[in-house]
């Protein structure tokens, strides 16, 4: 593995030095072979469909791993919005000159090598590779088993780009050891590896953040909240609530828990049993709403669940502040949201809830990288530190100082 | 333990939400409590002294660790330049507005509760606790064995003036078990603790790097070189060599190997060691050094090596090309600089060195953050994410995306 790393971090300082023109060409010609070899994908992704049938694995999964003509196309345009992207490299973020001459400035610069561990659709394979490609890193990925072929295929394809480019194909490169003991191995080579971005399931996430050398930026969980206030517009609320559960329940910026102030408890539940059945959404509510509402009881196991389905808790709070306690407590630090009226609770709940996106009056739905205007996103980083919420390019970057002087030397 | 690292994570909820002006205020407090309790402070400090001497300290070390009325007072002055610098929290990074009408603010945050590991003089404890203070962070504190008796005084100082204000005084903490088990302790609690900045020797910055589970941002060793270009005007490039190697030997931004252009060693070689002569630098050369000037040989251990003293190696390179690899292989991605007069040279050099500061015809000495500008600094953090260089209390924040919206859905 060693020897793969020692030329990944080779090729990295090659695609760090790219102009941003020919990235773009390389990246159209990346979104024309994805199209021009699609039948070999579709080969290659049958004995991951016929492995995952063989398997048993759920319909839903199987569903997530198919590629056809359509999705293949989908995978190609993803690529050339990439290629229409702003290039980050080099913008002088500040700049300043000091009082003895020396010229300071602040630049976007490349992270470096990246490794993507994921266990998703294939996509996230091209998406990926496009991105940290376009942002001037060379990437090492790792997807998971079950589209191990289809992986291999779409890597395949893109180095063939690079190569005929005369670029090393090692800026986007295969985990050598496609297996559990390959990535264990990965996340300890702090000295080829810039950053280790794990996207899918808690257990993949916890083992990468306890066990990495090298820094991580996870994609964890999203436990959202909506805390409906006492100054709330009720149909509002409810038009929201539904909006922020139903539209997409699967995905991490859906809303898991509501928080309701009792002074509106009647008025708002009652709407809001309405509008849920007509979605099926379960709804589990703490003593208070059963007292309003006729659904089943939540438990404390309740406001720690992540359900990514159509099943909703909800708690009555007595104020603001039991609002806020709560999700510092269960939240994820992802996206909490507040409906109300008032100036003086919005800006409270908006500075004290610490999570990537705080919201007044508008879904959870809306934390995603392509709602944000970034073009393209690498995912939803649940880090504190160094990308928060969601992640598009400039995020896949770091900085150095530039500064020039003449002849300076200190007193 | 656990039980602090709560009231740590509760006192950092108050801080982050206090106004520029209480804190302030507080600091000028703290500084003012620093002088009138000096007596205090120097009791303590003398049992810091007297271990110090029974353990047969070295004198270097034993200096480091005095506390004398001046000294105090530049604690104090310290206090007041942090009191005095632009408060971070809530600085607008960027904002825009979506078609839906969503308005959103990327805001700069806290970080929240900061560990800061380190072994240097007293000082640290009140710079470090400063800084955290005015960044709207609680820090959980540890310092050096040797000054456990000062620290221990000027913690109980500051938080006296915490609870004067009716402020919780964990914001500023000794971490509770001072030992290196304490340490080991406190680096796996990624739920209390934000980030970990150690400050120190080799081996406590490879300890926390390996073992901790919380972000870590390093103040790592400075191997710093210098690269005399075949066009650098030579004088030059002598004074600014000689500036970056003896203006303070001690220090992370000083120079440790100088790179020499073939095309230029008879000339400049000569010079230097004039120069270097005066102030009693020895010097290690390569065998090309050797038929220039009388040195001892460097041998490979020499590349590797961050002398902190009066030593400098060189090396006759044959390009640019060389030196660059030369700085990628043994290089610490701290500060290196350029001496040339070429403008193609200086930004290949500026763009292809992957160190936080790269300089073209300066010091490297100038690497830090008061000369940056930043008014005072946390470090130099060598690490490639989060902060990069010289660090302010800019650097100890984050940010959170603050959305605004009046009933916004996704469709």
């Amino acid at each position: 593995m060693i020897e793969v790393l020692q030329r990944v971090k080779e090729a990295s300082r090659v695609v760090a030095s790219l102009k941003g023109e020919v990235k773009r060409k390389v990246l159209l010609q990346m979104a024309e072979e994805i199209q021009k070899n699609q039948e070999k994908i579709i080969t290659e992704n049958k004995k991951d469909l016929d492995y995952a049938k063989k398997a048993n694995l759920s319909s839903a999964l199987i569903d997530r791993l198919l590629l056809d003509e359509k999705r293949i196309k989908a995978m190609a345009d993803a690529i050339r919005v990439v290629a229409s992207l702003k290039d980050p490299v080099g913008r002088v973020i500040e700049g300043w000159t000091l009082d003895n001459g020396l010229k300071i400035e602040k630049v976007k610069i490349p992270i470096g090598v990246i490794g993507i561990i994921y266990e998703s659709r294939p996509n996230v394979t091209s998406d990926a590779a496009a991105l940290t490609f376009m942002s001037g890193n060379a990437c090492i990925l790792k997807g998971g088993k079950e589209a191990m072929n289809s992986n291999k295929i779409i890597i395949e394809i893109l180095q063939n780009v690079l190569k005929a480019n005369n670029l090393p194909k090692e800026i986007i490169s295969l985990i050598p050891d496609y297996s559990r003991e390959g990535v264990a191995k990965l996340i300890k080579e702090d000295k080829y590896i810039d950053l280790i971005i794990p996207r899918g399931g808690e257990k993949l996430i916890k083992y990468v953040s306890e066990n990495s050398k090298v820094p991580v930026v996870k994609h964890d969980k999203g436990l959202c909240h909506i805390y409906v206030h006492k100054d709330a517009d009720i149909d509002e609320a409810v038009k929201i609530s539904v909006n922020a559960k139903v539209q997409r329940p699967g995905v991490c910026n859906a809303v898991e828990t509501l928080l309701v102030d009792n002074e509106i408890k009647e008025e708002f539940l009652k709407k809001l049993k309405v509008s849920m059945d007509k979605y099926n959404v379960e709804l589990r509510g703490c003593e208070k709403t059963q007292k309003v509402i006729d659904v089943v009881k939540a438990t404390q196991e309740d406001w720690h669940t992540e359900y990514l389905d159509l099943i909703l808790s909800i708690k009555v709070v007595d104020s603001l502040d039991e609002a806020i306690k709560h999700i510092q407590t269960y939240g994820s630090g992802h996206s909490d949201s507040i409906i109300t009226n008032n100036y003086k609770a919005s800006e409270e709940f908006l500075n004290r809830v610490d999570s990537a996106c705080v919201y007044v009056n508008a879904s959870t739905r809306f934390t995603d990288g392509g709602v944000f205007g970034f073009g393209a996103e690498v995912g939803i980083s649940t880090n504190k530190l160094h990308a928060r919420g969601p992640m598009g390019i400039d995020d896949l970057t770091t900085y150095k100082y530039k500064i020039y002087g003449n002849g300076q030397v200190r007193e």
